[in-house]
């Protein structure tokens, strides 16, 4: 029957794989449910002095001029990066619209990460930084654009 | 008065570095303001034939199972995959927690990518594909888990 | 003196608060060193059952023609994925040039993913897995174009 | 005979419209090779005013020690970030160790971004920038790694 829709050889023989790789991992759904905690399951925009990024950017900046944004992981002191327990990644949104990602390393990279960006109009800057243990953390900041 | 705060060295001359490199680019900013399109604004969930996400799952899985989700882009036929023209990345959202998230080089890599995910309950699947002319299309589809 | 050089504002006090920053860090400086192994130095190209990638792909295809490349992890079972030890990432290269790369969030995603891609011509396909723990474990797959 | 190797029924179907969506794209095949131009085929290393990445990194740091490095691309002005001209992500190695790596938007964000790193000991420092119509381009920094 999938002969008769002309599928080409070869993603006849990777989609058999591809079956066969997942019945392979059947027995392993039990224990995979296991895995999940509370935290995974939706973004945090509760404060939280370990894992709130820290948006570091100007208040008023003109239409279409470069400038910085520093975005580092923890309030108080900075979130750990070791192999067991790192940031996966921050991101910045200017409100819905991503504008940059860093995924960082464990151990080798640090939770701070500075993007060099241009606005269209104001709006909300907003940090999103993913620690390997939960769903990310978000904190945002108000810009002006100067037309 | 830099020096009274006691900053390494080395952040002292990378941060000057990187105020000249600003000041370089100073001048283009009336260039770059031009560079901006209303299409950037905001994800975009309404539908479009070419650069929606098409989300290929099951209605219903067990917690914890193994399955495959294939996103693709386009409803109709594929969106293009050419250098000045293509799907900078799909990403795979439960709700607003992110999943995986694959980035494609044009050209090489069209716009349809397979991942094999496990959930801890039910809600919305969204697939996001940023096209670099734009941002994100968004599409989502309900999901049943099953205790 | 960093005035002189008519740096914007914006940038001297971003800068300023980078090397804050940096100061705050610089503590950490001898427990950071602790968290290194051997394992972070460079790429395995080692035989791994647990992490050696496998690559389901073709072994000829046309010039252009659209095809699928599913890359795994493990050879025997598949990896973990589990908050604490998971995959980073699945990269696909073609010799040096690299095609399409997914970030995979712990817990929800297996280490299992297939891109749809084209080539220009004959030589190796290079899969690359890097876990939280060390870097990337890589393997390779000749593949023949045909013009 | 799919059934007799007990997949699960979500993986059938998905596999079958991962078939069909692949013979629809089949015609795309002959179209699809003219896209490709020479400059995809591998990492360029030979200098290029408009497209090296630059780095700025200390010459010799302290193990363990958290230090900033900025990559930008282009040595004498700015790479360009329109939406059909753009970098498509700045990445940073230590050797082979991939340490870091930022995806840009276009027109959003600028090819420069600043990591905060720290080693364990000396080799090089590899940046890679890639633009959307040719594979990355290569610069290496030597740094020592103080004990």
């Amino acid at each position: 029957m999938i002969e008769a829709i002309r599928v080409p050889r070869n993603a006849v023989s990777a989609a058999i794989l591809l079956c066969l790789g997942l019945a392979a991992q059947a027995h392993a759904a039990g224990e995979q449910a296991e895995q999940f905690t509370p935290e995974f399951r939706q973004i945090h925009s509760t404060m939280d002095a370990k894992h709130s990024p820290r948006i570091v950017a100007p208040d008023s900046v003109a239409r279409g001029e470069w400038f910085t944004v520093t975005v580092s992981v923890g309030t108080g002191s900075q979130h750990p990066s070791m192999s067991e327990h790192a940031i996966r990644y921050i991101a910045l949104y200017k409100d819905t619209a991503e504008i940059a990602r860093a995924y960082l390393h464990p151990v080798y990279s640090a939770p701070t990460v500075t993007f060099t960006i241009a606005l269209d109009e104001g709006g909300s800057l907003r940090a999103l930084a993913e620690p390997n243990h939960s769903a990310a953390w978000e904190t945002s900041k108000k810009i002006e654009v100067r037309p």
